[in-house]
């Protein structure tokens, strides 16, 4: 039975990787289909990500047959653990690339972001989908981000998003209210993306199924 | 060690109730703080939902250590994932309320909801914190909130949140950018902090321990 249980996991980990990478990929598709105002674009994120979640329920049932199975080492039931809170993580990611999808669909043909503050949000999509590849990467390599490189994400983020409150709440800015709520929200879900990556990235120690048993 | 671990589960699943209903007075606190200017009330919430977010970890550690104790029977080990997954909910809640109290007492002694919105944030306020009392008289009674109410809630919050984008994006909005985004961005933290009370309501029927055993 251990040996069904750590092939099932590493097999588990390894298809968490596969999605976090996935989920990359689609917020940089979700951004390309804001800033392009690309219709079709955006409406593959929003299906892609409904099969994204799908498979993000199936990693949950995985997890729970693990449970089901016994963990002989409390190890085990660390990764197991940390593995059915990373498939959270990454359903909501999903939701956020179509809650950005969902705005270019909305808004299009407009391209909602005004250029005057189209750069600093587009990096911030650029930032939060490459956290999503650092994630699948520390996974994959089984080495966790270094704390030093998580607090540096985390600061670029908070400080690309007051930037654009900045340029919002300036006395300059000519675009009215609806271009700046919409800047706004989707500066809120590349945040949350990026938050939710990193806490994968966190916890990708846990998620090496390789470890030397506790003492 | 079976006794052990029902008790232990019985009292983990009631303190998930009385951290839920102190989430939704949270919640109510930080919109009192955010509609009265009242800034101490602000750093209350502040402060209040960080020792909150300490008891969301502490149930967690609690969720771990009752799988290390090991369930007999497949029941016990549902109510203790998602009895895990509440503690996720809910410590987002929290994160929620400190979000509202942190605009509080950023923009004091200014509201910032103009008069002509005030009433429809504020009722979704209302809404989000009833669903948190409602999910923890859920847990208590262990009777899971019926399909049908949590299904007029969802709609309740998504015809509120539409109703904000109405007023803020109509063209008779006269308070500018600023007031408009943050109305915006506290709608948004309002629907999240009920979709996770509408989760735990949802999980509630994996909550209760005095199931039958499975067939």
């Amino acid at each position: 039975m251990q040996e069904t249980f750590r092939a099932e996991l590493d097999s588990l980990t390894g298809d968490l990787a596969r999605i976090v990478r996935l989920a990359g990929q689609m917020m940089t598709n979700a951004s390309t289909a804001l800033y392009q105002g690309d219709l079709q674009l955006a409406e593959m994120v929003i299906s892609g990500a409904d099969e994204m979640k799908d498979l993000c329920d199936e990693t949950d049932r995985r997890c729970f047959n693990l449970l089901v199975l016994r963990a002989t080492v409390v190890t085990d039931l660390r990764v197991v653990v940390a593995a059915m809170h990373a498939g959270r993580d990454l359903k909501r990611m999903c939701n956020l690339t179509q809650h950005i999808a969902m705005i270019a669909r909305l808004k299009h043909p407009a391209v909602p972001i005004p250029a005057g503050v189209r750069l600093v949000s587009a990096r911030m999509g650029v930032l939060a989908a490459k956290l999503a590849q650092d994630a699948a990467a520390a996974i994959e390599s089984g080495d966790p981000m270094s704390g030093d490189r998580l607090a540096q994400a985390d600061d670029q983020v908070d400080a690309l998003r007051r930037r654009i409150f900045r340029i919002l709440f300036s006395e300059h800015w000519p675009h009215g209210v609806e271009p700046a709520v919409d800047t706004a929200l989707i500066g809120r879900y590349y945040e949350r993306f990026a938050d939710h990556a990193v806490a994968i990235a966190r916890r990708v120690s846990l998620l090496v199924t390789d470890l030397p048993p506790e003492p």
